[in-house]
């Protein structure tokens, strides 16, 4: 670990992690932006070491403390660790949070690519814009007992701060790959041996359903592709599945949105690997 | 409909609706504002009329027509609506989106008492505080067969603009109830006959569990206690719970957000409901 103090707002190294908020900038240097002590423990516990870590002034001690709690007692100050402790105006500008924040990290991106020895059900963001949602579906795939989520090239970005808020933290605990085209996805599923399932609001199996089908789907690796609110599952994907599902609901209701959708689907497909007979 | 023409955004009707965007002022006037057709449209087709819309100049046949379609041929053009046709400065000044609106209207109030007479599961917020989470709980009761949506006194305003984004429209066919205390919510499901189920993500039974008990409580009219994520469920509620559900996830897992984990136990008491012999 080296540390610095940095006081003024105007200093450059703030001045190029700023530059991380827009999504370009984080493209061009394949790096992103973390807030708080619960994300940088979430990545630490991960495995994953952040570039930079900026820290707001009086609460290095505790900030670092409640890391290395959080992070199971992993050494956090590793020595290519730059450790900055910055004033408040300082934490101020780094903040997309507006207040408070007393820590926020850069990390190098941490996507993958997709790997056909996985376990569990993998998850195809084809088209979602909305990063709360694709940021809450990363944290259920955590939970449920996915093995990845996939962002289509028009898909959100999930370095993004809205994104990596709703996700909590699984962003670093659940495997994410970027740029997946509708084909690749579909030959990685064949390679694979996944059954292609698609969220289908309109004219899908019952999700419940799916449970009494002899093939019974959900128990097994599955593909789960869910599209954007507006345009639903390209329709490549959708000719290609072999299983189309809708979450029951009453008529004349507003749908549920894409991840609460996504949501059922995985409890539904744990459900059937661990409650069933 | 009265129309009038606002090119200002110093006006005084649109400083009045702007001071609308604050909580404490909505409930000083017991109004609140809601932006899109979408939302307009849902009230009107739930019978809500407004008593403002601000329309952007240019897109008053269209915007009106939208409306009209969406709430099913329902007269929007009541005597009493007053219809301001606003400047781009002015509609940019009464948004919270930033940017796109093409109409906002103000509606008077609508949450409701409780009523002992209702069918379904009934939902109840207690110091639930992130607006995202309670607008999806919004909709996905109103998806999957709520008969309503209780706020305790320290939960979130669901009269917000990102609640009410969130809820999608869901906020006008579902009956809101504010203000509800611990005690008062004891007291009402104990008058309407309901089970009290409570969400407990650690000591809980699994979900898919409780439809192999005897009682199958969640195909009844339970009420559902939902905790904000830092706090849980009060001690009060806990106890006077007769079922306690937690999500099953995988070990070491991030947690379900409090919307994910509402969703999926309302998924499965409408799956006991309508699926289960």
């Amino acid at each position: 670990m080296r540390t610095r103090e940095i006081i003024s707002p105007g200093n450059t190294a703030v001045k190029e992690a700023v530059r991380l908020r827009r999504k370009r900038n984080r493209y061009e240097r394949r790096r992103f932006l973390t807030e708080g002590e619960d994300l940088l423990a979430a990545a630490l516990a991960g495995g994953y070491i952040p570039r930079q870590v900026f820290v707001l002034e009086g609460n290095v001690s505790t900030t670092m403390e409640t890391i290395g709690d959080a992070s199971d007692g992993m050494d956090v100050l590793e020595p290519d660790v730059e450790v900055c402790i910055c004033s408040q105006p300082v934490m101020e500008k780094l903040s997309e949070l507006g207040s408070g924040s007393r820590v926020i990290a850069v990390f190098d991106f941490i996507d993958r690519q997709l790997a056909a020895e996985t376990e569990g059900p993998l998850i195809y963001l084809a088209g979602v814009g909305d990063p709360g949602n694709a940021g809450t579906i990363i944290r259920s795939a955590s939970a449920l007992g996915g093995c990845g989520v996939a962002f289509s090239p028009d898909a959100v970005d999930p370095y993004s701060f809205k994104c990596q808020r709703a996700a909590m933290g699984a962003v670093f605990r659940m495997p994410i790959h970027l740029d997946v085209t509708s084909n690749e996805m579909i030959t990685h599923a064949t390679t694979r041996g996944s059954a292609i399932v698609s969220s289908d609001p309109h004219h899908g199996l019952a999700v419940w359903d799916s449970s009494v089908e002899e093939s019974r789907l959900l128990a097994g690796d599955f593909l789960l592709v869910l599209g954007s609110e507006r345009k639903g599952v390209p329709q490549k994907l959708m000719e290609a599945s072999c299983l189309r599902l809708r979450i029951p609901q009453l008529p004349e209701a507003e749908s549920l949105n894409v991840a609460m959708a996504g949501t059922v689907i995985l409890y539904e497909a744990l459900r059937q690997r661990q409650a069933l007979p």
